[in-house]
């Protein structure tokens, strides 16, 4: 707890110093005013947060999290719960998604077991911070024990620790868990406040009586947990998921580094929503990779005020619409760093008219 | 005119039998069905466009084609003509938006002279094939003669034989000159019928007066050169430019090719439109990569028929978008060819329930 209440005060200010600075070489740079649209605006963001006015973007890290989820003993999902730690073998395989945009991104990979219901073979690339076999189906009672949400708020702060050693500029988030959609959804509705069938969709793709089941079942787990909307870690207890307790230690602990933290889509989304419900400022360094077509995500982007930077229709998770996003942020960065300006360049300005 | 009409005709379907293939081969893929949204319809569409199951893009050229345009003298831009050269020098120097863009995306970048109003001091990276110096002042007479108009396109043909000597499994389009917004736009209100305010924008940036005029002077020019909506060539001959019709010439070749061809903002646009009167089919090959922040785009693409990949409200030109784009297309073939499919990493398969 010391480490967590520590993490979230050391999250700092945007550099004002660094935004006038990045923001006064765009407009040197050889094109016209803001036609880089919102590369432009990025790269501003991104210098603000490092605190650099031209930051670089050397090292990447997608931190994958997974963790699996009572509730699927209530037919939430398409597939069985085995496919959690299939596919956590898979990214270790490099067979996934992720796998395959991190390594066009040039970032690594970070799996973390955060409470798979599954003992996972060791594997130099698995960071193993299980909190538990899976959480308790919440239509049952809490989804985990308070100390146990804390307990996977502190595995997201060590993870960014042990990532900074080997070099950190910019973080993406992904997750992995059946089931967690129902979960995030949960969150959603109840941080936001809106009704469940308005923030609950298909996950993986179920058919439209599950999908009401799955309403049913959300709506009951709100009714008999009654989760505080003001209080960031009861929600977590009550209707979150492990993996989702550990992105918001993430991108807490990012935050406090100033690293930018680019999150993927409705379950880094609802994480979100925890996280900057326990560190309001943290909103700040949080960049919208992309809205996903799970319905909901808007509902969670426009209530953390952030414009997603691809609308690909993708709803796979993993990270993957993060790996995507970070190019763009490192071509907005690589824009403002590498561009010649007009005097370098030779190149001459506008011609001032009188209008 | 020969290899014109040559590679017209020999400009193809899309490969039905790679399509089928891809589509299967998505379907197997560990993720959930569709779950990747436009990156699987993408990944199709080019093993459609290459003819091949598993297609790859090792090879990468963005064509940046640059002229000057006659009708500046009636003061529609913000910047002097000066800046074509300028900005060309400043593309083989490497310190462009498009340069640093490409870099990042692994792409070459070929610069074409098309028809600079100036003498360009020959450059290893430097194609030339100027025209004239400059197009004519349109709001006189035609831009260029219907000879100038067929040996622009017969350029941009050459330009992807000589490519494809090197290598070229994707192309992206770009252009540069001062004006060229202005011919754009009077392509696009000659073939699509849209009024002249309603696809004319600010270009690098001009105010609300200097607007009202560009839209004005193109209102003449319209009216002036009477461009035959249903003869591309005409329209190019009368309100075109040269880097346009090169820019047309590369899209006929490079379909022809089989190349899957991304295209930029507004005047890439212009120029599809063009491309497509003379050759219809040519559409399937087109891949639009962003909507430009440019009044007019969202026009263009509408009546190509096309949705952009990206809207990051850019309006760069140079081929900057086409460059973010083509990050995007190469993300969706590889995670066509990369990823693992259910059975080889050993993950169930969604579980069938009965609706």
């Amino acid at each position: 707890m010391a480490s967590l209440e520590k993490a979230i005060q050391s999250i700092g200010l945007l550099d004002q110093k660094a935004m006038k600075a990045a923001r006064e070489r765009q407009d040197s740079l050889t094109k016209p005013l803001g036609s880089l649209g919102r590369l432009e605006e990025l790269s501003i963001r991104v210098a603000a947060i490092r605190g650099e006015a031209m930051p670089r973007l050397e090292h990447k890290a997608i931190i994958v999290m997974a963790a699996d989820h009572g509730v699927v003993a209530e037919g939430v999902s398409l597939y069985p719960q085995e496919v959690t730690p299939q596919m956590v073998r898979n990214f270790l395989n490099g067979g996934a998604g992720i796998n395959v945009l991190a390594r066009q991104v040039g970032a690594r990979v970070v799996v973390v077991d955060m409470g798979v219901a599954a003992t996972l073979e060791p594997h130099p690339c698995l960071v193993s911070k299980k909190v538990a076999l899976g959480t308790g189906n919440m239509r049952r009672g809490p989804a985990m024990t308070r100390e146990q949400a804390l307990t996977a708020v502190d595995a997201g702060l060590e993870v960014v620790e042990r990532e900074l050693e080997k070099g950190l500029d910019i973080i993406g988030t992904g997750d992995m868990g059946i089931g967690n959609t129902t979960a995030s959804s949960a969150i959603t509705a109840a941080i936001v406040g809106e009704p469940v069938a308005r923030v609950t969709g298909r996950g993986t793709g179920i058919g439209d009586r599950q999908l009401a089941h799955k309403v049913m079942v959300i709506e009951e787990v709100l009714k008999l947990n009654q989760p505080d909307a003001k209080d960031g870690l009861d929600v977590l207890t009550k209707v979150g998921g492990f993996e989702i307790g550990g992105l918001v230690g993430v991108m807490i602990g990012a935050a406090a580094h100033r690293i930018p933290i680019v999150i993927d889509g409705f379950v880094s989304g609802a994480a979100a929503l925890i996280a900057t419900r326990m560190a309001p400022q943290l909103r700040d360094f949080l960049i919208a990779a992309h809205v996903s077509a799970e319905r909901g995500h808007r509902v969670v982007l426009k209530h953390l005020g952030l414009k997603p930077l691809l609308d690909l229709e993708m709803r796979l998770g993993e990270g993957t619409g993060a790996a995507l996003a970070i190019f763009v942020v490192e071509a907005a960065v690589k824009a403002l760093a590498e561009m010649a300006s007009f005097a370098e360049a030779g190149v001459s300005q506008a011609e001032r008219k009188a209008e």
